[in-house]
């Protein structure tokens, strides 16, 4: 299937967009992603945004075993047992990838049932330990948090893991780097599928100094991995 | 009252932490700063996060005037009328900050209102236009976002705008450029209140690529400013 995918090019713009959530997911590597998404809107008029859970009640930020921690909510729109059709699943890490809680195993069985329908997986930070989890990046070069990497990286004993990397791709599944990274490897997948000009556009839009090659990494040194 | 502001040094942390919404405010506004802020809370226990917005229904990213634009709703836990005893007040930008919506008006409202008890007043991007509004600029130096610099900037005649600049401080106001800079501002004012080692911490753990000197600002050249 992962080797179908990666010469299965698509016809039509991925404009319909999901995100999974569950409890303990990071803010930024979910609104880094999609602020970029949300500015593309702004010049795409058929683009659509889904932020699936596994309830439609508010998804917090906050660290479920950390009461005493901040956090934020975040209004799903559809449940994982009633998704839309989706061009792109965006998955992000956080705190909330560490274990089984239940709602963590209702994205990873998403993940592996709408993952052959998906014309573009993207993870941010520990969001590959979860589609790891799922089997999809199984045979494929993907990356992760740099901190978090021994814990992640055993999730998925069957993946290439990349080291010294700002962002992988691999066919049609991008993995970013921790937090920020998705910021990047988000508008490096806009310069793919949209072009480089919109790409730059969003980018000066947000003020954003970008990493543009994805093999630099100072955060692989900084942890002393590769 | 700006000058009293500037010499009046805060005795105990400022820990309760407040964002003013209102509708088509820009996510990574909000979420660049609030995730800096919610990894601060893993390790300071005494942190509160207060949403504010006009009413308790979810705020939406998406610009009001354009539906065919893509948005996620955030929950507020205030209302500007009921709002709780805060240290930080953020405020964001956004293309929501255009002309005078109800919800906006009540956040500038609010903001002239809260200013005087508040220990920190940071903006990101076109949330110094919506400070500005409110009066609380005055007299001080600020800056914004460097492709709304013309607009925003008219919008307060009394304020010393800094057109090369990723932050300004002036006293107790923090302003960021646009969007991403508010990372790098509230990144900044971690260090400052809460020391360099945490700030570092935090930056790494994001893995994100700092602007350490706020008077550094490519964007300022970009949009033909300084």
């Amino acid at each position: 299937m992962a080797t179908e995918s990666t010469t299965d090019q698509p016809t039509s713009p991925p404009l319909r967009i999901g995100v999974a959530l569950f409890p303990g997911f990071q803010a930024l590597d979910v609104f880094g992603p999609l602020d970029c998404l949300n500015i593309l809107s702004w010049t795409h008029t058929n683009m659509s945004m889904s932020i699936l859970a596994a309830t439609l009640d508010p998804v917090s930020t906050q660290i479920p075993e950390s009461p005493h921690t901040i956090g934020q909510h975040v209004v799903p729109t559809h449940t994982f047992s009633s998704p839309p059709p989706l061009d792109v699943l965006l998955v992000p890490g956080g705190l909330g990838t560490r274990g089984s809680p239940p709602e963590l195993l209702q994205v990873i069985d998403f993940i592996r049932t709408v993952y052959p329908s998906l014309k573009y997986l993207i993870t941010v930070c520990t969001g590959s330990g979860v589609a790891a989890r799922a089997g999809v990046l199984d045979g494929r070069r993907a990356t992760t948090n740099k901190l978090a990497w021994k814990e992640i990286t055993a999730l998925g004993p069957n993946v290439s893991w990349v080291p010294r990397a700002r962002w992988v791709v691999d066919g049609n599944v991008w993995t970013a780097s921790g937090v920020t990274a998705g910021i990047d490897a988000t508008i490096a997948w806009i310069e793919e599928v949209f072009g480089a000009e919109m790409a730059l556009e969003i980018a000066n839009g947000m003020e954003h100094t970008r990493h543009t090659d994805p093999e630099v990494d100072p955060f692989a040194d900084l942890y002393g991995l590769a």
